[in-house]
């Protein structure tokens, strides 16, 4: 008798585990619950998809739900709630949502080896008229829809009575907005490039004192200062404390003001979906999400968790993390898929890794570079923050790479690090260099000697990573 | 008493061990003999001084002559030629080039710790016409000067008889030129694009079967294709017998062909320069540079040797390697005089990294590609090469990253890349992460498993590199 692999969502960890279950192990029945209409997207495109770059969200999808089942036999049943976990009986329970009363009912299906993947969910502020009209997350595929459509109105001049206004509205008085968004992480810096984009007046308001607060100061600044050049509004250290209005969102209320908008977007963070696990028994670690060991097995055998519902143990700390990005989804995903279908994988640690464009400009961050964390981690961190040319001073074009990079004073390894340049000036593709020296326990000594590739076009002599490596190696000696 | 340091050779290598040396040990007497004129400049700017990107060779020094004497304290003397060392005494003999007679005349002067920092000289293949008028090479500054001379006169028209024409010159039929560039590597990559910028018809000459002979074959097939996509027309497989003309070169004479050029460029590659080494009793190593140990240190007790006249371990094989480029010449010269000044600093190994850009292409390499060099260091080596896009499929603009990834069947361990991509969608920056990877020895499952920054304006889910490392570590699995 063959086994059966059930797998509850149907997005990055869970298509990535059941498309390689069933091409490792063509025996397999794999059965794939996913409660909406859409599979297998890149929720990261949404920011562009609003912003009017991308032209269909149909775009967004790398493998469509008729491919997974015609040409992966795959069991995809979309529009299926998972409601229920019973693991003595090994079985979930899922409720068919379909509008026609055919469809609809109760499933209950029994399961081998079961892959919770249900992602997380957009958090939405404890804070009085959240839930107004005009007032929307960006977490889903319907989330990026409703933005698009409101976009696509308020340009048109639906709402406003103006006509059809492109990008260049913003340098023109009669710009479309205003609207705020609160949270100043990447949904919110990318959300706030795409409103920009479309002729919105934007005002960013951020809790904290400075955007992207995982990343380092000199980061923090450097998109800070480019936002402000784009005329986006920041007020940071501002506590929201309501969204009032009629029906619609007129006002964000502020600790000290009271700003008008036509339409705000939260932009404060997710958080794991828990309650199917927490239900079944199945055990959470300390950041929320579902724990599990390096194979992302719970503590329920044959119950696996991967992507934005589960932690994961950190590269530097060796403790557990919650960091809900793209890749570990697809990657813990897939070396799910590769142990069910015989060939235990664990998948690997993560590093914090992120990525974002803002404007004309792209950062990266990878490990620990905050201090009050590195010292709970036990390392005593230090760290130097160079600015470098991104090509030979010489050469046309280009511009500076401001690179930050800590490391532990005693040890010397490398914890982390933040870089932010130009678009195109390769601060992203750099931080692949620190990824490897997290992975690998390098230390900033032997990272100074990394013979990284040189040619007047791409760098200096010595890349920016070396130059920082050579600085903060100074600072160590 | 304080201790000399007497460097030979005032470019990178020498440069750099001369002021990191005085820089860590402010009482050393530090004094460098540069045969030439010109220090411490960026001879891998000079195709672009050629182009017309760069304006003026004094953009190239990083540090100027007066500079090193007035604000590093060093003892710079321009125009000495250092014709002999004798280890017993502890002394070099330079011979000052003046054309004043009071400057001119025979130095001897005393060292307590001595680097050879004399560099590389353009080889000159053994054909008959290379001394003819017409014909270059391109290795010091003054080879760019006399070409770009060449290419401003010939662009004027006074050799041709035709108006000024600019770059857009290449798609009209009376185009300048024909010029010949005998060698596909870096130089003759580089200058192809230079020449044909300025409007010139170029042949590209390559004895081998493919341009980049470095790079993997996937690498040199693009960029064969570009150049041929941008008018120059390559020669693969001719072996050139001789240059002809009366004063002048006016053809290539190829085993099989006979084609006329007004100008030809000798990109034929480059050798140590090691005759003072050797008359000093200095022993060189097997690659025929100057053998040292992994301080740098030659066979003759505070005699050391760095940058283009000296070999170094590489990182995959743990053999000696001649690799001349730019970083390690200042690594090495770095760690030189870290150790002078009493620091003992190795300065690390040569992974072969290399960059090149290619008209729009960027290319690089790092490691072990070729599987006969891999087999002789004791591997047995697998290849994949991978195409995948540069930023999100549905992501605006980018295009294709190729990369070849090779292993070693039995350890996983990486052994090289070699990644190619448009101009500015990373294939250099991206082969840092490789770089990591060669130096930590790391497994192409291990790769797999890099936490690489991801966002869809930088690339797929899977960084091109991750790619590479899942479909080599599924073969090798």
């Amino acid at each position: 008798m063959t086994d059966t692999f059930v797998v509850v969502g149907g997005d990055a960890a869970g298509m990535s585990a059941a498309s390689k279950a069933k091409r490792d192990d063509p025996d397999l029945e794999v059965v794939v619950f996913e409660k909406g209409e859409w599979v297998s997207y890149g929720a990261c495109g949404l920011p562009y998809y609003v912003k009017g770059e991308i032209q269909s969200l149909e775009t967004l999808v790398s493998v469509t739900p008729e491919e997974f089942r015609d040409e992966r036999d795959i069991d995809l049943r979309t529009g299926h709630d998972v409601v229920a976990i019973d693991p003595d009986e090994q079985t979930v329970t899922a409720e068919s949502k379909s509008e026609s009363d055919s469809d609809s009912g109760t499933v209950v299906q029994p399961y081998d080896h079961l892959l919770l993947a249900v992602g997380a969910e957009a958090v939405v502020p404890p804070i009085d008229g959240t839930d107004r009209e005009g007032v929307y997350t960006l977490g889903s595929m319907s989330d990026g829809k409703e933005l698009r459509e409101y976009v696509a109105r308020t340009r048109s001049g639906e709402s406003l009575q103006q006509p059809d206004r492109g990008p260049a509205c913003r340098y023109l008085e009669d710009c479309t907005g205003p609207v705020g968004i609160v949270g100043g992480g990447y949904i919110g810096i990318e959300m706030a490039e795409a409103l920009a984009a479309n002729g919105f007046e934007v005002t960013l308001f951020q809790r904290g004192d400075r955007v992207l607060k995982g990343f380092s100061e000199a980061t923090s600044e450097a998109v800070a200062d480019h936002l402000r050049e784009e005329d986006v509004t920041l007020r940071l250290g501002a506590e929201v404390w309501e969204l009032t209005g009629e029906e619609s969102v007129e006002a964000v209320v502020t600790d000290d003001d009271r700003i008008t908008v036509e339409m705000v977007l939260l932009g404060t963070g997710v958080r794991p979906r828990t309650g199917l696990a927490e239900d079944a028994g199945i055990e959470l670690g300390p950041t929320g999400a579902v724990a599990t060991d390096a194979y992302r097995e719970t503590n329920l055998p044959d119950v696996y968790a991967a992507g934005d519902c589960a932690e994961a143990v950190h590269t530097v700390t060796g403790e557990p993390a919650y960091v809900p990005l793209a890749l570990t989804a697809n990657r813990h995903g897939r070396a799910v898929g590769q142990t069910v279908a015989g060939t235990p994988t664990e998948g690997g640690d993560i590093a914090g890794t992120a990525a974002v464009k803002a404007f004309d400009l792209e950062a990266a961050r990878t490990g620990i570079i905050d201090h009050e964390e590195a010292r709970a981690a036990g390392y005593e961190p230090v760290s130097e923050t160079i600015d470098a040319n991104s090509r030979a001073g010489y050469y046309p074009g280009g511009g500076t790479v401001t690179v930050t990079l800590t490391a532990d004073r005693d040890s010397g390894r490398v914890l982390g690090a933040s870089l932010v340049s130009e678009y195109g000036e390769g601060a992203v593709h750099r931080s692949h260099a620190i990824v490897g020296a997290l992975e690998e326990e390098t230390t900033v000594f032997e990272l100074e000697n990394y013979d990284l590739a040189y040619a007047p076009p791409f760098n200096t002599t010595w890349d920016p990573v070396l130059v920082a490596a050579k600085v903060l190696g100074g600072t160590l000696r």
